[in-house]
């Protein structure tokens, strides 16, 4: 792929996400938001901003990318005709949205057959985009423009390990978890895509996720690997499909992370 | 007391935060910020950034406010004659603070003998101050300045709740707050004082924690009760000597809240 190319699905990714921050932004904090709630057994809320964030991003992607596919969180799947698609998640978080958290995410980025080679974790009330892909790394914030790096935490004694939920996905899968977070120094909840944005910022060592989309983990996995961390499912396997994922900083940890999370499972 | 006495103090406060603010965002998310672990039993860490901005805070209440006495996390109490007391916490979630999230606070209250009188909670890195008390509740962000108000969701199972941690306290304190908790739409986590400025912005409708300091929690009782929400301890005693919390956006959802938790202790 050819420099200009990068270049262009980079700005497109960017001015996606400018037209995202648009609808986010004026219904993050209003009274009244209303939700639809997507899950019958549960609280899985769905609001006019999931859904004008979304048609925003697609009307940018149409205009400017007009031949990749998109598969998005709110509308059905677009399909293309130049090997690219545009995998975005307008909130990443509605849950922290709806309850006015600064941690939910608009989530912009683009695969090829391989998997995802560029996306952005974007919090637009913070006003932080961390990106990655194309041999690129950094987080644009308030305080300025810094690389992103993951640091290499060795020991999982040492290591603090991040999820959105305790209940992580089904019984026993919150027991694989438990069976690597009890090994670490802290535990954290609550940060649905920040936690992965934090792991590229070489700030935290982990995250343990499970009943995930394909839009809810490739933005972050262009991000984290950009930023020379490791990310796979609990088995090892690609996680770009979703389903489960095991984020690391290094790769070393990550396989102390794998081998405890397997054996949970045996 | 006079408007004069009111606007000394206010601004008093805010120029303490301003004093903290240089301190705290010096060491935010840099690399190799050391702490040392206050918990033989778990991890509870206080950095050079805790006591840095506290010391910072100190010097500008002795040269501004001399005769008022000071209690603060990280050195000792200073007495005071003026019978007014400054109750601060530095870096309120440093467990957060070190992890890069940003939801830490801190905490900058004044109170007489009747309890807080004034506070602010402050989020420096995002640069927001969520202050209440003298009959004005407001939050001045990146966004500008807008009103704090409370909402009032009446019925505790359309109620968002929040608390840091899932493991509660000890385990009766955590099955009291569960007996709260599952009656609620949404529980959320990590937030620490975060949470109580999003239930004085009427984001959010309930508060759970224990095992509070005193200065963990005086600030957001003076910013919830500014903007009309309700908070004592799990029995509906003052909550300003630290222990247990529960706020409410209203008294209503604050009384069946107490009423669930006295139900679960009995």
């Amino acid at each position: 792929m050819s420099a200009s190319v990068f270049d262009d699905l980079r700005a497109t990714a960017h001015a996606a996400a400018d037209a995202a921050d648009v609808e986010t932004l004026a219904h993050f904090r209003t009274r009244g938001l209303l939700d639809d709630n997507k899950d019958a057994g549960g609280y899985d809320p769905v609001t006019i901003a999931d859904r004008a964030a979304e048609r925003a991003i697609r009307v940018v992607l149409a205009d400017r990318r007009p031949d990749d596919a998109i598969l998005g969180e709110e509308e059905a799947a677009t399909p293309g005709t130049s090997g690219l698609t545009w995998v975005i998640d307008p909130i990443d978080g509605t849950r922290g949205y709806v309850s006015g958290t600064p941690t939910w995410g608009t989530l912009i980025s683009v695969r090829d057959d391989t998997g995802p080679i560029y996306g952005i974790i974007a919090q637009p009330y913070i006003g932080e985009r961390f990106e990655g892909g194309f041999g690129h790394a950094a987080m644009t914030g308030p305080r300025g423009t810094t690389p992103l790096a993951c640091r290499d935490t060795p020991a999982i004694e040492d290591a603090v390990i991040f999820t959105t939920f305790p209940e992580v996905g089904t019984p026993a899968q919150r027991r694989t978890f438990e069976a690597v977070a009890d090994r670490c120094k802290l535990v954290r909840y609550g940060m649905d895509c920040y936690a992965y944005a934090l792991l590229a910022g070489g700030h935290i060592d982990l995250v343990m996720e499970a009943g995930l989309n394909p839009y809810d983990i490739q933005a972050p996995i262009a991000v984290i690997q950009a930023a020379g961390g490791t990310i796979t499912d609990w088995t090892g396997a690609p996680a770009h499909d979703g389903g489960t994922a095991l984020a690391a900083g290094s790769a070393t940890l990550h396989q102390t992370a794998l081998t405890l999370a397997a054996g949970a499972t045996a």
